[in-house]
Parts: C-alpha cells; structure tokens; sequence
C-alpha cells in the first residue's frame, strides 16, 4: 500500500510539467476541439459528413500542418497515449450511454442485445484470431499467439456512432437500441477479452487454461455488473437520505459526477471491467439517484454528462487524426509498403465476415418464436451488419496497448500492425462512414423524414407519435410494443393495466419485466427513490428535454 | 514550433503512466472527495467549520494514515504539483468567480475593488517583502533578494472563501462585492507580480528595472483583460450567429466551457495572466453568451461551472492537507524546529500588518465623497481587513514554484519557507476559519438570520426581498444603490427611469455605468447577444435559479 501510494502521487504529479509546452498542446488541442465543434455544426445537414470524420480530417490537417512545419523531419510527434484514453475519455462515453439509454427497450431486448453484444464478439473475435493466424503465419511477421489473439480482440471491438448518428431512438426502436446496446457490449466484451488474453501464458493453450479464460470473463462480466449496480444504489440512498439539493444544487451534480466516476476506478482499481461497470452504474443513476435531485441539477446532469461524452469522442478522433502523420511508425514498415497494404485488406476483409458470420444466424436465431413486429427483418439485419463495421478509439487504444512499448514501435511485425490499424480505423471510418447516410437511409427511407422533422422541430414529437403509433396497434401491443413512444409514461401504465393471460404465454421477459416492475416499485423504489417516490417530473433523463421544451417555451 | 510541439506532446502522453497505480491515487482522490462534499453537507449547519476546514482536516487525516501505513518511513509521498494546480484547478475557479459575480455591482465598486485588489496587494507586498529583508537577513536563512520579493508575493495573496462562504450576497452587496471583487483582482494581482518578479534579474535593482517592472506589470494587466473580453465576446457571437442550439444543446455547453478554458490557456500562451483572462470571459460570457443559448443550457453551463469551480476548491485544499504530511520537508527542518515556527510567526505578523496597513487608509480613502449609504463602516473594515487574513491554494502554489525544484526542498532555506508555508495556510485557515462564523454573525447580526432564512427557502426570497428595500430607500437610490436586489430586472429600469441631475452629480462612476448601458443597448447587445435580444427569460446566471424556483415548482 505505502510504495503503491507513494508512486501513485508521484504519477499525480507528473499530470503536468512545469514546462510552457503543455501549455502550447493544451491550447493547441483545446483550439481544433472548438473548430471540430463549429464545422461539425455548420455540416450537419450535409448528406455524407459526420462530426467523427470531421474531427478525423480536421486531426489529420494539423497532422500535416506539424509535418510541414517540421520539415518531415519531426517523427514521433503525437503519441496516443491509452491511459488517458481509458483514464480519461472513456469513462464520461459509456458512462453517458448507460445514463441516457432508453432502459425500457434496453432491457426488452436484453437477450438479443447480449447475444449480438457478447457471443457475437466472441464469434468474431474467433474469426479474426483463426484467419489472421492461418494468414498472417505464412507472411512471416514475426508474432506471437498472444499477438493473433490480441489482434482478434483487438479488431472486434466496433464503432457504431457513426450509426447511431443517423438511426433514430424514436422511429425504430428496436433497431436503435439493437445497434446501440450491442455497442456498449461488444465494448465491454472486447475489453475484457483482451485483458483476460493478456493475464493468462498463452505459448502452451491446453483445455484447463481455456476454461480458465471463460471462468475468468464470467467473473469480470458479472462482478463489474454487481459493482456498478451497487454504487449507482449507493450514489441514489445518498442523495435521497441526505437531499443535498436543500443547500446546494452544486454538490448535487459534484456527487453524482463523482460517484460515477467512482464506479470506473474502482472497478479498475480491483481489475475488472471499469466499461461495464460504469456502464450499469449509469443506468441505475438514471433510474434511481436522477429522479432524486432538484430539477436544475437533472437539467444540468444530463446535459454535461452529454457534453462531456460528445467532447471526448470528437478529442478521441481529433487525436486518431494528429496520431496518423507520427512518421516514426511508417518509416519502419516504408520498406515493405506492399505487406503493409495487404494486412490492411486482409483485416478489412476478416472484419467483414467475422460480422457477418453472427449477424445473420443470430438475427436468424432471434427471430424464432417472435412476431412478426418483433422480427428483425432483412434490411435491419443489413444495417445492423454494417453499423458494426466501423473500428475506432477503442482498437486503436488497445492495439498500441499491445504493439507498442512507451509509445515506441521497434519491432517490423509491430510497426506493421500499428500502421494496420491505423489504416483500418481511418479507412472504415471515413470510407464506411461516409456511405453509412445514404445507405440507412436506403434501407429505412422513412427514418429520415421524421428523424429530420424531429431534430429540428424538438417541441412536439412525443405528444405527435403517441397518438399515431397507438391508432395502429391493439391495446396490448401499444403496451408491449410501442414503449419506445409511451416511454415517458411508460411506468405508471403497469400499475393500472392488468397483466393479460395472452401476456404471459407470449416471452418470459415480459413477464421478468412485470415482476421486476412490482419488485421496484415495493422494495427498491421506496429506499433508493426514482420516478413517483421524489416530486413528480415527467420524463426521464431520454425525454426530458422534450417534455420540458414546450412547457419552458411559454414560459419565456 | 516543431521542437516545441514534439514535447508537448509527449508531455500530453506523459498525461497518464500505464501503472496501475494512478488507478489507486486517482481513486483515492475521488473518494475523499465524495467524503469532503458529504461531510461538508453533515456539517453545513454548524457553527465553526467551513467546506475548506472540512477538506484541510480529511486530508490531515488521510496523510496521517499513510504515513502509519509505510511505518513512518515513506517520505515525499504527495508532491504538490503547481502544474496540476495552475493548469487544471484554478481556471474553474476564477472563471466562475466572472460567470457568478453581480456584475452591476461589481463595476458600481469597480475603482474601490480595484484600490483594495491592486494597490492594496502592492502594499501588503511591500510591507512583507522589506519586513523578510529585514527580519530573515539577520537569521541567516540563506534567501535572496528574488526570495524575498517573492515572499511578499507569496503572502500577498489572500484566499478569502472562508469569508464568502459566510457573508450574504444579498445582505450585505457592497462588503459582498468588495471582499468577491478584491479576492479575484487580488489573486490576479500577486500571480502577476511573482511572475513580473521571476522574469527580472533581481541581484542589481535599480530605477530603471523597478519603472520596467511596472511597466510589465501594467502591460500584463491590461494586455489579459482585453484578451479575456475579446475571447468572451467571440463565443457570444460565433453561438449567436450560429444558434448550436437548434441542434444540439450539448454542442453549446461545450463551446462555451471550451471556449472559457481557450481563454485561460491562451493568456499563458502569451505569457499573460490567464487568471484575469479567465475572470474577465467569465463576466463577458454571463453578460453576453450566457444569454445566447437556449434554456437548458442556460442551467446547465450555471451550475456546471459552479460544480467544477467547488470540486477544484475541495480538491486544493484536500492536496494541501495530504502534502502537508510530506516528511521529507520537515526532517530538513527537524534540526531547527524552533526557527521554523518563528519564521512562521513572523510571516503571520507580517500578513496581518501588512493587511491593515492598506485595509483602514484605502477603506479612509474609499469613503471619501461617498453618501453615508455607501460609505464602509468600521465593522465592515474589520470584515474586510479579516476575510484577506486567510491564506490558501495560490500561496501554496507560488512557494511551491519558488522554493522547490522537482518537489524537492533541499536547501535548508527553502525547506524552512515551504514549512512555513505549509504552517501559514494550515494556521489561518483552521484557526481563522474557525473564527470567521462567529465574527461576521457578531459585526453583522442580521446577516446570518437572513442568511439562514434565505438558504433554507430558496423559493421566493428576490420577491420578498425587493419590496423589503424598496420601502426603506428613496426612488432614486432604489435605483442606484440597491442593485443587488433589483439586479435581475435592472439592466431594463435605465431605459425607462430618466437620469436625474443629482444622479450626474453625485459620483463619475455612475455617468459612466449610465453611457456604457446606452452604448451596451445601441452597439454591443444587437451585434453579441444578451438579455432583451434574445427571448427573455428572468434574472441573470446569479439570481436564475431563485426565478426558476417557483415557475418549476408548479409546473411540476
């Protein structure tokens, strides 16, 4: 404890030197994140732009804005450093998504999710493993098993913000949470698969040390659940015994920024999953602790953890973009330019059926026993393929992680994958995300429309799609199916609708969702508070704006 | 540049090390903070302690249990970093201490608070720096004139939170935003100094330096604050012309929290004061930007700002509490104890000489030509004269950067300054903290009850304070002298109300006030935004919440 400490606060100390150049990167970083911002805004309407490929450009501008200035000569000039990536950026991400995930859907489609999240991954990262062992063996690159495997974990962990960006949460639901909750989970996955390859000697792979592996990913998976779950209860009895908000709505939004962040470290501090951790700590905080603050602190929450996840994703991307122009690393692998080409495809190629070798059986799979509204059809199963097929921060975090040694990359085989890498985030980002609007809107013609109208029209549209989705559905399907559109009120109508026999035949999470429903509002409700237990608010921390936007309208 | 950039970003890089042990310090951390905010909540009624005694002691605590935990041996365990404080930890402060302040009141007062923060801060510096000369050259401590120097500026710096905490904005406007006003321009003013004093060849002093030194001194101060409004008027026009809002609140509450860090960074980018920068943004955003964006930005970047700006304050004073426990430093000294507590008394002697000695003569001064309303009192010169008594984080910082190099304190003379630093800040902030509650409530009785009444119903206390005083004052000095309870629908009496002879003749400030409100309208509101050109919501980021009280509470 005492030398951990000791040069733990040495590591705080080293947050900074005292030199004047942190101060020119600081400004530097601080001036393109503004710029990203104002682009981003002013491209918004554009057709094929997203905010991650114009944080991307914008980095790889400045990249050659340095090179130049430098005279080619400055190698080495931006190191990707995967500590503050996963100290500092990651966390607020999945932190916000947790937070601000629809719960209802979220937990409707649990199964699927975790099958497409986690099996899915896993069949993936198998995929990848295997092919770039049998190819990448012959090409004499020099690694190692641990490299193959790595490069597996590696290159199944996806990027589907470019997705998300064009999916809308309100028109298809479903798919929406499909794509979204698949991406928190294929995050976590990835992570802690890589983490548990890491930890384990894998030069004599025998059955013991195989089951090893997935006792070891069982044991992360569910604890760093339960730890997120019982700090984000903690954070919300907190709040609720000591109602801070009498004197300070400031320390309100300090205690519930804190114990977030909390949830990460600490989950990192016991070496489990800090992702999943902070993840489900995020969606109970939404459940639980939000409902039990002042209504300028659920205001000022939701909009900064929002803010703070969209400002690290557009820094993550900034620096991918800075990070590609580091000469150093190409330098190594400029006398085989051709190897290096062909890992790339090879990659790319691998990417593109280890997806699809569990996006359609299990869709397949998932279909069965469902109807036909529940059903994901062709297209979707097509989108949700492709939405998968973007790489980003959280490859390029781990692949320097296992290629590089303090940012430098001696070793031929290790140059190469780094620049792989780079070269498949940079390609499937901007190549891929550059068709991701068309082709979504392609396949859903009609999420676009309303998605537009309701972006830019943020008044109505609950009050405009509840009636209209309710006229085309039964009753009870207008229940179970449309919770996207009655979300808001979504859980107060248990209490007054009688549970159907039809209901109960049809899938048992419904029936798990009843009897947690009943279980929340008796025993967990009461203690650790949320929605009908605090002054009432309409709307969770999802919809809040939009109820609140009319009512703030006449008001002004 | 090249070079430059190449380091900066290793130093970005160096951000994190891949240790697990930043994970426990960063842990740590965290947890004493979240115990500082509950802690603090437990205590908020008591009578004595403050937030910043609260954190002081935690963190007391906390170095005491590591030290027990390494068995007394681990020596240098917390480096405080003046890095991490000046580059992280500060911006929040100040910006918010511009975003917060009243701003009619503060430019009512500007020429006093400016008296009391800039002149007042060169005498005490004075008075500090030739007491040191005289009184340490004959203990032989082994300074020199550039350490004498920066002991005055050192100890010129005030941190009077203590006192803020305690005295009632609303109450008591003119020793509000006098203390307020003078903290800030105090703190500005002592940076800049230790600056102006570390850029100049101090063995050979003569007139030429000293007009030179001046001469710097007055370019920093005007140089940063027309950096600091031009930074704060261009976030108000980009977010105006562009309305982000219409997209996406988030992408407002991000340029605006960037763009106040731009502000910060780029001022010490040009080797200005980024601590007056930061302030005067701040009052430019809350004047301007704050104004431009929509509702819920409006409440988020408000309490966001305020939530950074406390946790910032929690965490200094928790750091100075755990460095304090640094062994190394005081086993320099442990040979001559009884000279460590005497330089320790003596620099406290010389603080609170150095404190009246411009207290009571610019307070003399200020009272000057003023009507009885707005004259200081002798009572409210003993508040002012004991707020500055305190001394906090900046000081800390400053003796850091002067006496240590690398976190080390080897020479006998430095160890011995840095201890007694250490011994000023722990002194004045427990033992004058402690006395500060109970010495305001007794040279102004009727503060705490009003105080008190206020904070525990913030429901409608503007509307039962106005009336209040507007019975008691004429009409005219309902105008001009109780802005601070008119200051949410102020800003629209000039335009109605005529400007009376007697106003013209009384003070020049005023006339001033009077022009730049005509030239604000006609010029600056079309072009930047601001309260009347944009949909009118009540009260400015001060008094917003207490307007939006009632209007949520029945909406809800």
């Amino acid at each position: 404890m005492g030398t951990d400490l000791r040069s733990v606060v040495e590591t705080v100390g080293s947050l900074s030197t005292s030199d004047h150049k942190s101060v020119v990167s600081i400004t530097l970083f601080v001036t393109l994140l503004c710029a990203c911002i104002v682009i981003g805004h002013l491209l918004e309407e554009s057709r094929w732009i997203n905010e991650s490929i114009t944080a991307l450009i914008i980095g790889l501008g400045t990249g050659v804005v340095i090179l130049l200035l430098s005279g080619g000569k400055n190698t080495h000039l931006f190191v990707f450093s995967e500590d503050l990536f996963f100290i500092y950026l990651l966390p607020p991400i999945i932190f916000n998504a947790g937070f601000q995930v629809k719960k209802k859907q979220f937990f409707r489609n649990f199964a699927t999710i975790m099958m497409f999240g986690a099996i899915g991954t896993l069949v993936s990262f198998t995929i990848i493993s295997l092919g770039a062992i049998a190819i990448f063996d012959e090409m004499d690159l020099g690694l190692e098993i641990g490299d193959y495997l790595a490069i597996g974990a590696i290159f199944a962990a996806t990027d589907s913000v470019c997705t998300l960006q064009v999916l809308c949460q309100d028109e298809t639901p479903l798919l929406y949470s499909l794509v979204f909750g698949e991406g928190v989970v294929n995050d976590a996955t990835s992570v802690v698969l890589f983490n548990a390859i890491q930890d384990f000697d894998l030069t004599r792979i025998n059955s013991t040390i195989a089951l090893q592996l997935i006792g070891n990913f069982i044991y992360l998976f569910i604890s760093s659940t339960v730890l997120g779950v019982f700090l984000g209860l903690l954070s919300a009895y907190i709040i609720k015994k000591l109602y801070f908000g009498r004197h300070s709505t400031d320390r309100e939004v300090a205690i519930m920024m804190l114990m977030a962040y909390l949830s990460y470290m600490s989950a990192e501090l016991f070496y489990l999953s800090g992702i999943l951790t902070v993840f489900f700590c995020g969606i109970v905080m939404s459940h639980y602790t939000w409902h039990n603050v002042t209504q300028n602190s659920r205001v000022t929450t939701k909009h900064t953890f929002a803010t703070m996840s969209f400002v690290a994703e557009t820094f993550i991307f900034l620096y991918v973009g800075i990070d590609t122009l580091d000469i150093e690393k190409w330098r190594v692998v400029s006398d085989s330019p051709r190897t290096s080409v062909e890992v790339s495809a090879i990659l790319l190629g691998l990417i593109l059926v280890g997806r699809a070798a569990f996006v359609f059986p299990l869709s397949f799979l998932s279909n069965f026993n469902k109807s036909p509204r529940e059903k994901i059809d062709f297209k979707q199963q097509i989108t949700i393929w492709w939405a998968g097929l973007m790489r980003g921060a959280v490859s390029m975090a781990l692949a320097y992680n296992q290629f590089t040694r303090a940012g430098h990359t001696q070793l031929r085989g290790n140059a190469i994958m780094i620049t792989s890498t780079i070269t498949v985030v940079l390609f499937s980002t901007v190549v891929c995300g550059l068709i991701t609007k068309p082709l979504v809107r392609f396949l859903m013609p009609s999420s676009k429309e309303l998605n537009r109208s309701l972006s830019s029209e943020p008044v109505t549209p609950k009050s405009f799609s509840v009636p209209l989705l309710a006229s085309q559905d039964s009753d009870s399907e207008l229940f179970n199916g449309t919770g996207q559109a009655s979300g808001a009120n979504g859980d107060q109508v248990p209490a007054v609708h009688p549970i159907g026999l039809r209901m109960l035949l049809t899938t048992p999470t419904r029936t798990v969702h009843y009897y947690w429903r009943k279980f929340d509002d008796a025993f967990m409700r009461p203690v650790f508070g949320g929605r009908g237990f605090v002054p009432y608010v309409p709307g969770s921390p999802t919809e809040q704006s939009l109820h609140q936007w009319p009512a703030e309208e006449v008001k002004d």
